[in-house]
């Protein structure tokens, strides 16, 4: 699991920053969270395949989150592409999606299935589902969290030993966790597997001010993505267009408790994240600036 | 006047060229012709203020030509503009930037007017003209050929001292076409100035096979900057997808009699414009592949 940092900008590009989009590169498919313009075009710059993607989530309906969508799909129309693509998004994202796709002559060879999500909504797909919380924005807005199903306990190879379960195919049968037999005697797979261990969590909150509603939805991930338009000595001026501070993204993390803060949605004005990283560091250890084009591995905790 | 190209490359971006746009800068003004996504990012990159720019003419409404209008009014709205904005295209062009602005939750701080033009029509503004022709091409494609108006003609010094003309305002007023009186003799302009001179013209096909209409738009500009999508090899391709090869452009800048080619709307298949450029070369010598940011100055003939 890898996330990639497609745009870290916020409002409008600049020279260092394109608007926003994170990839997440999970196995067999890719998932995006916004898709702000000239997104395909970082996409081409990074190691993720646009042709992978299966399902873009959109926060909110600003043009710096969801204007790269329709070049998108014509290119990975172009390409030859013939999978469906979801998209995702708060009230209005499916009529605007339609909008996008009616634009000049353009005809999609595949299916774009858009759908508009409810706050506090689950969606599954694959391994993983994907919850919603409200974010406090100026415009309806999503916060998104992916969550990876729960993996298989370890395997204890000395119980096993000591139970005298050959090596071989029935390791694997119990690690799938079915039960085995041997000379007449069952043997369930909670007697070599360990307890049943938590999957990967990833939070994506789009544009938003500090929210009780993000640290409920964040609680215990290992990455947080936040929004962090401005340093603190604009705290006001982030307020009133519903964005944060560093410190507030350091904060949101702090309370929920996350493994790493990744601050995105820097204003134009910063040529680069040292002084934001700099803030957020002094309440929360654990977190980065996020780079256009820069990479970051979710391991498992355990 | 400066050629300022900011995408260079056709269908969709490549990681080495950005899609359609070209700028004109002209005194105090700057003059668009297409605008594909991720123009405004490009402008940043280059010397052109995207708030100075006065008018947009797309060609057609393939996504790769006008996908970068939503996010470049919305940043120029951002950064405070007020003066309206002209964007100009062939029939469907004026719905179609609706739509646009009318996408997520986005207001525009100052007017945007957009106008269907036909085939053949002549636009004035400042000291230019601006005319279009048909362009061949899949949809309907506008060419266009931007005119400086004429320059008054050559003030002739010798003459003027023979004629006993004082140095100083009475200069000025001949100068400026006005007629002076010498000791109760009247001197009309035309006793001191040369023939009047020829303006600049350039000339932007957008997508286009070539095309008689083009040639004639384009008879004696100074600068051709025309469809070159593919090689001569894939003619047949190039023909098909309304496009042309740059053996074929370079015959319709030697049929026009310009000044000079630039090859543009590369397929995403040519990482760089060598063998194009080559193959131009052979059949119009002043033939050049345009590569994104590059600048090119529009010197007065005479």
């Amino acid at each position: 699991m890898k996330i990639v940092f497609l745009g870290t900008g916020g409002t409008y590009p600049s020279k260092f920053r394109n608007v926003t989009s994170v990839a997440l590169q999970l196995p067999g498919e890719v998932v995006m969270f916004d898709c702000g313009e000239g997104t395909q075009r970082q996409l081409m710059y990074s190691s993720v395949s646009f042709m992978k993607i299966s399902r873009i989530f959109i926060s909110h309906l600003h043009a710096d989150h969801f204007l790269g969508l329709p070049g998108l799909i014509q290119s990975m129309s172009l390409n030859g592409r013939e999978e469906p693509l979801n998209i995702y998004g708060p009230k209005g994202t499916s009529d605007n999606v339609r909008a996008m796709m009616n634009l000049g002559y353009f005809k999609s060879g595949f299916e774009v299935l858009a759908n508009d999500l409810d706050e506090d909504v689950e969606l599954g797909f694959s391994a993983y589902r994907v919850r919603t919380a409200r974010a406090d924005h100026t415009v309806p807005s999503l916060a998104y969290a992916l969550e990876e199903s729960p993996r298989p306990g370890k395997f204890d190879l000395k119980k096993a030993k000591r139970l005298g379960i050959p090596e071989g195919p029935m390791y694997r049968k119990l690690q799938e966790g079915k039960a085995v037999e041997i000379r007449g005697k069952k043997i369930e797979p909670g007697a070599v597997m360990g307890p049943t261990r938590q999957g990967r969590k990833i939070v994506y909150t789009g544009d938003t001010k500090p929210s009780k509603a993000i640290v409920k939805l964040a609680e215990g991930a290992d990455v947080l993505i936040h929004d962090c338009t401005l340093d603190s000595t604009h705290a006001s001026l982030a307020s009133d267009f519903g964005h944060s501070t560093a410190e507030e993204a350091a904060k949101v993390a702090k309370a929920a408790g996350v493994g790493m803060l990744f601050l995105v949605h820097f204003s134009p004005r910063y040529e680069n994240g040292e002084l934001l990283e700099k803030e957020a560091r002094g309440v929360f250890k654990n977190s980065k600036a996020a780079e256009d084009l820069a990479e970051f591995t979710v391991r498992y905790r355990d």
